[in-house]
This record gives structure tokens, sequence and C-alpha cells, in this order.
């Protein structure tokens, strides 16, 4: 008998990290790292899913009520219906044309149809035993093709394209395979140089991440220039010339003061300008792309969806493509981008970090390395070293690389007494502080 | 003493519009037009602010919940303080970066923010004893120039070319506004052309519209090729070739189908085709344009923002622009686009139809024409003739024009009866149906 969903709760978790200035950048100077999660229960009473989006403080309510929204659509699904035509059932969710409409397949529409989408991968990979990247590695090419809804990107890539792609890549996964059994996927560290540390934090955590093994650090930028240029010298300073700078200011500029800012940080020599503008803003990308290279342009952890993500492809505007495996519509979305990123030769390096980013995100990169792109080539995973011990199976990172996970589903899964004690505005964290807090 | 706002209330109101057909189109077969109303109250006793976003059923709820997450940051402020600086103010709620995390700038938290915004200028319009247009219109154009956030589009118009602009219109205003005075604004209509209309529906609206003085006419296309052909040649047939057909497949075509679908439809010889794919894809309508001018491209009430509007403006992907009021951020990015409009030269159209968006988006075509574009060439609003009897002040629309709206505010104060009476879930129109209505 095929399990079948019967219920379908909301949660919403907030950590009180803007008490130590984890987390800021220019344009988000005190995020508490949230998480709307959607918990799905089915008639196999051992067989509970775990999806989550991720959210930086006030507005996840907002979040959990729109997950509740998707109830209607997913109580009394089967899962091989589901299993049988991924896309479709993706369709039926993100097309529900009343519930578009807030979008279209953006905001928070569909940032929780992430979670409930995510939920459900989690029961399908559980069911079948697997961790998530063994799940999707283990589906054929046409199955693979079969998750995707297609919808507005067929000027760029085509089911048939995307098959063809997927069967070239066929040879040598299972070698490629044992490569990320032996070594890990690379990583790059963002927790060093947040924007609210002082020198000598900034200083005493770049000592230790290269003492645990980083060679890629990730700092963020969009202040003052003067205080901007100041503490990437210090960083540079740090790391040395033989590891790998990337800089980071959260949207903040004008097109042309992106341009002018990025020449005025090169002597810094950064891999990559991260989010230096609007992320919708597709031709200010490539004008900033075609104005600052060698430095590569990276954005996408606010791209909404695929349209987006074709569009930056199409006009050359992205050297590193950040999806988010929760911002995005969830697996079917993610495995759309990655077929679009491989069709452009795009290296993928996904946004992780807040929490639970990390846990889910590895599971695409190493997807993406066996089935898509099959290449690991300017290709590394975001982390930061912040609250993975909420979680029932967190990350195991290593001298700067990711371990495979083992643990069968999506990986988000919180534990119950994490839930319950970070629960806003009734947990205890939260009630201590008088909830309302600002 | 200036009023300090007090009170943010929420309200989710629902139309059964679905069980008639009304409103049907390619995508959104089954639309419930409902709105979510931001009312504010304030230390005036006499005076209250009432805005709202407009949705098409479930998922109402959502938007009532992000209303209410605005609430911290309006209460307690004061008006004089906003109508100094409303750029600033406008940015101070937009711009938390809490909740601008779950958009950014897009989605149900823009939504929310168009209610909410939209509320404060009923406010500050209200207090003036002036219709929306004519608190606008009475603004310097220093003044204009302050209620805009340029970020992320000084690449396409800066503050200085903005101020210039306003002061070229600024001739001749008083003239321009004794002919709408006279003439009213001109308009098209939509509500002949629903795709869930059967023929002799369809012949018999055209007809009651022409009789009624209707020169201009949208239907709604996207379904099957043939049948689309069949609808536009009947609507055709009834309306002459002395009179202008407009067609609207709401986004469901991709770029090439669009490409072809258009083709096929050309011996109806139509002035635009609108949405003719994904709102998001920029290049997608450039490409679209490019191919099937003389036929214009006409899209916007689904452009979350003034960088996705910046951008079509940019590619020379529309032909007709159609923001719209309540998607959006509120009235001062809507400012902000009718600028960028009037730098490109592109005629703004408003999306209307719905509930309460004829209301409200008359006043911005009037103030584009009295201060912005100065012009009316290519210029009409959309009118849907629906719903609009549950409105304190419903637009007046004589011989297919405009009148220009007298009543003081932004036009959307709903009729105490009808928030109580269409209430959801608990309104008795809602109940009656058992409320958990699919």
């Amino acid at each position: 008998m095929s399990p079948r969903i019967l219920e379908l709760t909301a949660h919403d978790v907030r950590f009180p990290t803007s008490d130590f200035g984890d987390g800021s950048d220019a344009m988000n100077p005190d995020p508490d790292y949230s998480a709307a999660f959607a918990i799905l229960k089915t008639s196999d009473e051992g067989l509970t899913g775990h999806g989550m989006t991720f959210t930086i403080g006030r507005g996840t309510e907002i979040c959990t009520r729109a997950i509740e929204a998707f109830a209607p659509l997913l109580v009394g699904r089967d899962l091989d219906d589901i299993e049988a035509d991924p896309g479709a059932f993706w369709r039926s969710l993100a097309g529900d044309s009343q519930l578009r409409w807030l979008g279209p397949e953006k905001g928070v529409v569909h940032l929780a149809l992430a979670a409930v989408v995510n939920a459900v991968w989690d029961l399908l990979a559980r069911r079948a035993g697997k961790p998530l990247w063994r799940y999707l590695s283990d589906l054929s090419p046409d199955q693979i093709v079969r998750c995707v809804d297609f919808r507005h990107i067929t000027d760029a890539i085509t089911p048939a394209r995307a098959r063809e792609l997927l069967e070239e890549r066929a040879p040598g996964r299972a070698e490629r395979q044992r490569e990320l059994e032996r070594d890990g996927y690379p990583a790059y560290l963002t927790s060093a140089g947040w924007i609210g540390y002082d020198e000598e934090t900034l200083r005493q955590r770049c000592r230790e991440a290269i003492e645990a093994g980083w060679s890629h650090f990730k700092v963020k930028v969009g202040a003052d220039p003067a205080d901007d240029l100041r503490r990437c010298r210090i960083v540079r300073e740090e790391i040395g010339h033989e590891r790998v700078l990337m800089l980071d200011p959260n949207q903040v500029w004008e097109v042309d003061q992106a341009i002018e800012a990025v020449g005025a940080l090169a002597e810094v020599d950064p891999l990559w300008i991260e989010e230096p503008t609007s992320p919708d803003d597709v031709l200010g990308h490539a004008r900033i792309a075609r104005a600052v290279r060698p430095v590569g342009v990276a954005t996408g952890e606010h791209c909404a969806n695929r349209v987006l993500f074709k569009q930056l492809l199409q006009a050359d505007a992205i050297d590193y493509l950040q999806l988010d495996g929760c911002r995005l519509g969830g697996v079917n979305e993610v495995i759309a981008v990655l077929l679009l990123a491989a069709e452009f030769d795009v290296p993928v390096c996904p946004h992780a970090g807040g929490v639970g980013l990390c846990e889910h995100v590895q599971h695409f990169s190493v997807f993406d390395y066996l089935c898509v792109s099959g290449r690991l080539e300017g290709r590394m995973i975001e982390f930061a070293d912040h609250l993975h011990e909420h979680f029932v199976a967190p990350v195991r990172v290593e001298r700067g690389r990711y371990r495979l996970p083992q643990a069968a589903g999506y990986g988000v899964e919180m534990k119950a007494e994490s839930l319950a004690r970070f629960a806003w505005p009734d947990g205890p964290v939260w009630r201590e502080r008088g909830s309302g807090r600002p």
C-alpha cells in the first residue's frame, strides 16, 4: 500500500542570532535566523516528511500561514502517484491559479511552496531509505526530466535537450561518487566575515578557519567604501594570496556604483562579487559582469524562479549561479535550474548558511556533480558554522569540504526539542524575552 | 496637531465571482475576486485610511497576515512626518530588512505593502480634502521626486532627471485638467471578452458595450488556437474595423509559441498582445516584441516592482506599460514607474478590473497626464463592470471614458455592509456556503 499524506503542519522557529552580529551584512543588519517548517504525516506511522524555508525573523508567521494554504492541495495524496509524475505534482501546487496570483512564482507563496515540496521529497527519499542526493541520482534521465515543469523555459532548454544532456553525463557516475565519498565536496566559508565583526574578531575567525583547513573565504562589503577596503585588506592579510577571497555587498549598490566599487576593491583580488545590485536586475548584472571581469559576478540567493535564472544565463550576466533550494520552489525547480546552468556551462555554487540551508543544498551539489554538470571546477557550497546542532542529521564538514550525507531523506528534520524551544512566539526562548521582541 | 496612526486592521473580503465565469481567462479559470484591506485609524476620529491589494480568492488570508506584520512599523507615526519625506517613509517599510527577505520587493509582502502604503496616501489626501490625483498634482516637482525611492533605478532615471522631466511638463497643466473634466480619460473594456463566455454571451456583451459607447475591447485568448481565432473573429465581427481590439493570453505561452500564436491571430488586427509569457521574462518579451510588431506588446499587471519595469523599458520589450497600483508597492513606487515610462516614452495603461482596481488606478492615469507624461496618445485605463457597487465612491465611467473622481482620498473605501457581508470565512455569504468552499 502506498502511503497517503494525512496532515500538513506549519512551524515558526526563530533563533535570536542578532544578539551576536552573526549573519550581519550591508542589507541585513540584524537577522534572527529563522525557518518556517512544513511537516507531513502519512498513513505510514513511521514516515514523516520535513521541509523548510529560510527566513530572518519577522514575517516567518506569514510563511507558516502560506504553508497551511497548501494543505488542501496535499492532504489525501498518494506517494506512488506523486512519484509517478513529480512534474505534474509540482505544477498542481505551483500552478494553483488563486495562490499563483500572489506571486506568481515568487515571494512568500513560493517560499512556502518550497517548504511543502521539499517535505514531499523528504518522504520519497526516506521511503526509499536513501539520502536525497542518492535518491535523485538513481533516477533515470527520463525520470529526472519528468520532475521538471518546463513552462516558460523552453526557449533555453527543452525536455528533449535535457534528456540528451543527462544521458551524456551518465558515464563515469560511479567513479564520481567514489571520488566524493573519498574527498568530500568543495566548500567556502562565510561565517568568518560578517560585517558586524570588529577587527579582532575578523582576524581571529580567519585564523581559526585556516587552522580548520579552509581555503575559500567570503567577506561582507557594501558599507562605507573605505571600511570595505580596510576589512578586505585585513582578511587578505590573514589568508594570504594562496587562498581565495569572495565579496558580497548583499544588493546595496546601484549598477554604476557596483562597477566603481569593484574597481576600488580590485587590489584584494576577489574571485567574485556577489549580489552587486537588485537580484531582479538581469540587465544590470549583465552590465556589471562585462565591466568587472575577470572578477566574476555571482547571484541567485534571491532569484525567485527558473525564469529569472534563465535570463541571467541568456544575458551572460553571471559567472557563478547561487541557487537557493528553499527560495526556488523546491527540488523540482532546483533540477530545472541545474539543467539550465549545465546547458549554459555556468557553475552552481548554492547559497547556504542561515539555518538548515547547508543541510539541504549539499544534496543538490552532489546530484549536480553525479548527474547534471559532471564537473567540480569553479563549484563549491557555501558554509557558515551556525545552528547545525539543532538538526537530527547535521551537515558534516571536514577540512573545508562537505562529507556526503548518509541519512535517508532531505536533511532538514529539526530536533523536536529545538522546534519547541525556539518556537515563536510561545517557545521558552521567546517567552523569556517577552515575545514581541523588536 | 498632526494626526497619528493609532491602529492598523486587516480585512479579508471575497466575492464568489467564479459562479458566473466572470474574470475567467486561460491562466485563471475560476477567480473569486477578492481583496485584502488595510484600514488605518488615527488620533483624529473622523480620519481613517483605506488601502487594499487585489487577490483572486485562496491565499487572501496570507495577505491579511502580511498587512498585520506592518503594524509595528506604522502605529504611532505622525502624518506631518510622513508628508515631509514620503520617500523615506516608503523605504522604512519596504526596506525593513527582515520582511524584505521574504520578497525582496515582490510577492505577498509587497502586495501587503501596497495596501498599507495606499491607506497612508488615502489619509494624506483625505486630510487635504482632495481626491488623490489632485493631491499628487498639487505637489511641486521637487515634492514629487521626494516621494520616490530611486534605489536600483538610477541607471535609468536619477532624481535630477526626474525633476527636470516634471518641470518640463508643468506648463499646460491647468488646461489638461480642464480637458479631463470636460471629456474624461479614455478607457477600454475587458468584461465583454472573458474566456468562460459562450458565443451568445460574447456577442451580447459586445453589442451592449457598443451601445454604451465603448470603442476599445479586450478579449481573452490562450486556450486552443482554433478556439482563440473563432472567438476573436466573433468579436471583430461585432465591433467592426472602426473599433480597437486587444488580446490577452494571461502568460500561458512559451516565448516561441507566443510569436507563432500572434502570427496566427494577425487577421483580427490586434492593437496589442498582453502578457504573452511569464511576467518575469524581460528578454522573452523583448524577443516577442521584435517579432510581432506592429502588434504591440503590453505587460505589467504581474510586474512586481520598479526594477522589472526598468528592464522592460531598457530592453525595448514593451509598447504599453500596465502597472498595477496594488502589486507595485503603492503610490510611491507607482510614481517611480510613471517617471520611468515617461523617460522612455512608453504609454501607461494601468491594469484594472477585479475589485477596487478601477477605483484607484484612475488617479494614477490622471496624475500621469497632468504632471508626468502630459500625453493621452496610446493611453487608456482598463475597465471591467464588476463589483463597483460595493464602494463608497464608485468609479464613474460614461461613454467609454472615466470621469474625474471627486471624493477626497484614494478611492477604495468599501461600504461597511459589503466588508461584513463578504468577509471570509465568517461573513454571511461564505457561511451559507460552508466557508471551506473549494
